[in-house]
């Protein structure tokens, strides 16, 4: 096995500061015990200010998918939505299918954003209770237009609106209540900056009226039950309490660090790879829509992705990644997310212009 | 926040070596890289040989609760039924249930153990295809006769066998193809002595067979999902990195210790406390089922057990539990699991002997 560690510019799991994986190792405590409550009411109170939500935030031992599983299996009643434009809006919708609950997907090209008007011509129909959006799309490296589809779908007053900000959450803004979202989920190994193996997920009171309705599909995803418990400051089954600690302590470096200038930093990653890409490949998505933590570039130059990644790998200790699925070979992704800098992404970007000569 | 650890002498989350601790603060790697695969087929093959099983390990990056929830929501098509004689069975029953899954309770009170009579009694109906079983009861303190209890299910060859050893895998010998259990399930909390956050589950050739006849019920639970990349050292979402780095180190000082050095260890922890027990109190369960990894003792002397508690933690930094649910304040519980040792457990008795004046 390797014993150097590799230096993670692929979208998730990102690269993790060693005061948060020393987080981790803290000894265990009970989870029926006061100190636990106390830990999780103050991850929950930050959490609160965090997302900008007076709501509850759930905390899932589980990866993302299990909290995007949780969210339909909670709030799709009559029939879903999925909003689908890569690999993991894709993947929404086969577990929506997967799950044996009623649904139909709005496909369109994965370079291409979802559009509000799309949504607003399906919802007329008037036979969907709930739309599944994926904000940021790791696959594509594609911001949907989050705020103006929360509009849209804000006119059908019995749609729910199930936000997948994986690779979003902790690398831009986000207002749950004010956007009125009614689930924003995210694992914690993308902007987050932590260790894979947790899944944040709000819920607003329409949610977890949602989740009272028959017919029910799960125990361990239930808002109802893991609202019973979240009044207590406690989980329903025994948590990744090395996780809630970590993000603990994440959170609270957030804050010192600033959220605005969090995100700025992000912004500034984002601009920096940006302008590398256009001025040697293009931007796999449609221009307007890139994203503020991974960027997708198409291959113009037709290099060899894979001798790129191992010689970074090999001789430099870093990590790029591969395009995912069907773009494989004619894209190529660097995330700029979580607790990486403007330098490690210069430094990374000068290193590959060494390589290809560029 | 308290800074001060106490001990826990509690049935898990159990007492964590510092080295495992320190394996959860590895640095993170790219779950689609080389390395993680061979992290995988590592851990895979160390699990194979510590269950004594040729069939797939999966693993859950969730709490067992999850484990037992895809248990259900795989295997079973046509009618559960659920052995209940405690909490934690009960709620394999709830989760079954929860899951709309047709099922039925066979329940016993919670100090008497399921004998094999009764499931052949209830198996000859032919309306079940599928038998849950809590081994050890965590509530309880109660080891249902595992061995006896496969014999009969055996016997009826539409009937598949999923077995909840959360409190039990680690503390004593499990011989999953043996005994012909189609699904054992353990957290990593308890006997395995590792951080809470992810679960382990086997499933036989049975199972996958069943988790591809519709209806289906999940994609973050399917055993078919989880086969597909299983057969590429890899899993269908980004798992709890950090406890598989510590699983596999945890796995090696098993087989360094010895497993069946191990399993005496927690057997002669088990007669230490049944011994003090017998001497002061009276064991909860019946004679002939108590448990080698947690002690469930009557409260004959109608002691505060809040009491005791209190003063174990406060002047002495260990922490024992009350009963649990419905036998609470009538019993109170010592666990004897996962890295404890001979002399931690007599320590404690010691100090629960000066505190009792006994």
């Amino acid at each position: 096995m390797r014993t150097r560690h590799s230096k993670l510019f692929v979208p998730g799991p990102t690269e993790v500061r060693p005061e948060i994986l020393q987080a981790m190792a803290t000894p265990q405590i009970y989870h029926r015990a006061p100190e636990f409550s106390e830990l999780y009411a103050d991850i929950q109170g930050k959490l609160k200010r965090f997302l900008n939500t007076e709501g509850a935030v759930f905390l899932f031992t589980a990866s993302s998918t299990g909290a995007m599983e949780a969210a339909v299996q909670n709030c799709v009643k009559k029939k879903c939505l999925n909003l689908v434009n890569g690999a993991f809006s894709l993947r929404w919708h086969e577990i929506t299918a997967g799950c044996g609950i009623p649904c139909e997907a709005l496909t369109v090209p994965w370079n291409v954003a979802i559009k509000p008007e799309m949504v607003a011509d399906k919802l007329r129909s008037g036979q969907f209770d709930a739309v599944t959006l994926v904000y940021n799309e790791t696959s594509t490296g594609l911001m949907n237009p989050l705020q103006e589809i929360a509009e849209v779908v804000r006119k059908f007053p019995d749609v729910v609106l199930l936000v997948d900000s994986v690779s979003a959450m902790g690398g831009v803004k986000i207002e749950v209540d004010k956007l009125g979202l009614d689930v924003c989920l995210a694992g914690v190994q993308k902007c987050m900056g932590l260790p894979a193996g947790l899944a944040i997920s709000t819920a607003s009171e329409r949610a977890l009226a949602r989740a009272k309705e028959p017919p029910f599909r799960s125990y361990y995803w239930s808002y109802t039950e893991m609202m019973k418990y979240h009044k207590k400051n406690q989980t329903p089954a025994t948590p990744s309490i090395p996780h809630l600690y970590a993000l603990n302590a994440q959170l609270d470096a957030m804050f010192e660090e600033g959220l605005d200038h969090r995100f700025a930093r992000h912004d500034a990653m984002a601009r920096t790879v940006q302008e590398w890409a256009l001025k040697h490949f293009a931007m796999y998505p449609e221009k307007g829509y890139w994203s503020k933590t991974v960027s997708c570039i198409e291959n113009t130059r037709n290099i060899s992705v894979d001798k790129l990644s191992d010689e970074l790998v090999r001789e430099h200790g870093v990590l790029i990644s591969e395009g995912y699925g069907e773009i494989k070979g004619k894209t190529f992704r660097i995330a700029h997310m979580g607790d990486l800098t403007v330098p490690d992404v210069r430094g990374l970007l000068a290193t590959i212009d060494g390589i290809l000569g560029l």
